[in-house]
């Protein structure tokens, strides 16, 4: 993040704000954001090997990784030091230019820069659409312990939570935008 | 739903169980799916209020049912008709290889097909793709309410709000399929 090389996003600030309206997010939801930051900001090894397991655990989203010598252990370590930094990055919510061309950098690299980042050979030429969109619903419901655990109160817990899902969302969003066909985003 | 001149859909059941496993959808959700079924099905119409009011107060939403002559009241109450269907379709969670071609044609609705079906003029060509995913946060919040009024249980409420925004995101992920890249699906 903050590379000046990286291209200019496809949206600018006006279309980020429209965005979050659409999603319902709020500054109380930035707030918590950085609330939950604090709070999983210790644990996010823990919670990368939670999604890793589940990862490792369904070879069709495990394919992703896979070369023809079997899946590649450094693919898998450098992306996940990525996925690392967007934890950190998304619950720091400072939703700035340099953020949003990083998240379309991230975009890219699950689809048309897929393997070039990482110098891969032989994986799977992009992520399939399909497991962009239908992880939102595990990144979302496998946080929740790990802001129970630090939470002080159910209410505090539920908002953390639900901020978590539109940041989700709002970065799923974002990353959709190089699979999309020309003008259609 | 049904009709046979609908195309196949770009998945079949393998990758639709895939698709499920990667969302964490189980018999349970189909259960729970089911059970505000009975809840939210004679409130439809008041779920669709609160949504087209949503719609209504942001006009880069509005924006896709704007011709020349400003927000078409036909197209808005044609598509009406078809988003009641979808909830009362979802709720019912058979989702069998009717509904997975049905989803399809909803995806082309949003994307190529947009205006065809309900022969209208100068309105937007496509919906843009953003706000497909971005809705997924509204449409699964404003659901909790209708289905507060009529769970037995918080226990219950959970179960079927959770269900809810799995099969949220499972639509939304196959109305993505007529806007993605050739072959990144």
């Amino acid at each position: 993040m903050g590379d000046p090389a990286l291209p200019a996003a496809a949206l600018d600030g006006g279309d980020l704000d429209r965005l979050l309206q659409s999603i319902l997010f709020t500054d109380e939801d930035r707030a918590a954001l950085r609330e939950a930051s604090t709070i999983v900001g210790p644990h996010v090894e823990e919670l990368l090997d939670v999604w890793y397991g589940f990862v490792g655990g369904h070879d069709f989203l495990l394919a992703s990784f896979v070369t023809p010598d079997g899946p590649s252990k450094e693919y898998l370590t450098r992306v996940r030091a990525r996925f690392a930094q967007w934890v950190r990055d998304t619950l720091a919510a400072d939703f700035d230019d340099d953020w949003l061309r990083y998240q379309a950098e991230i975009g890219r690299r699950h689809a048309e820069a897929k393997n070039l980042t990482d110098g891969v050979q032989g994986a799977p030429a992009v992520v399939p659409f399909r497991y962009l969109v239908g992880l939102i619903y595990p990144i979302y419901a496998t946080m929740r312990p790990f802001l129970e655990a630090g939470a002080t109160d159910e209410v505090q817990l539920e908002r953390m939570h639900q901020a978590w899902l539109k940041a989700v969302i709002l970065s799923v969003t974002l990353w959709s935008e190089p699979y999309i066909q020309h003008g259609w985003f």
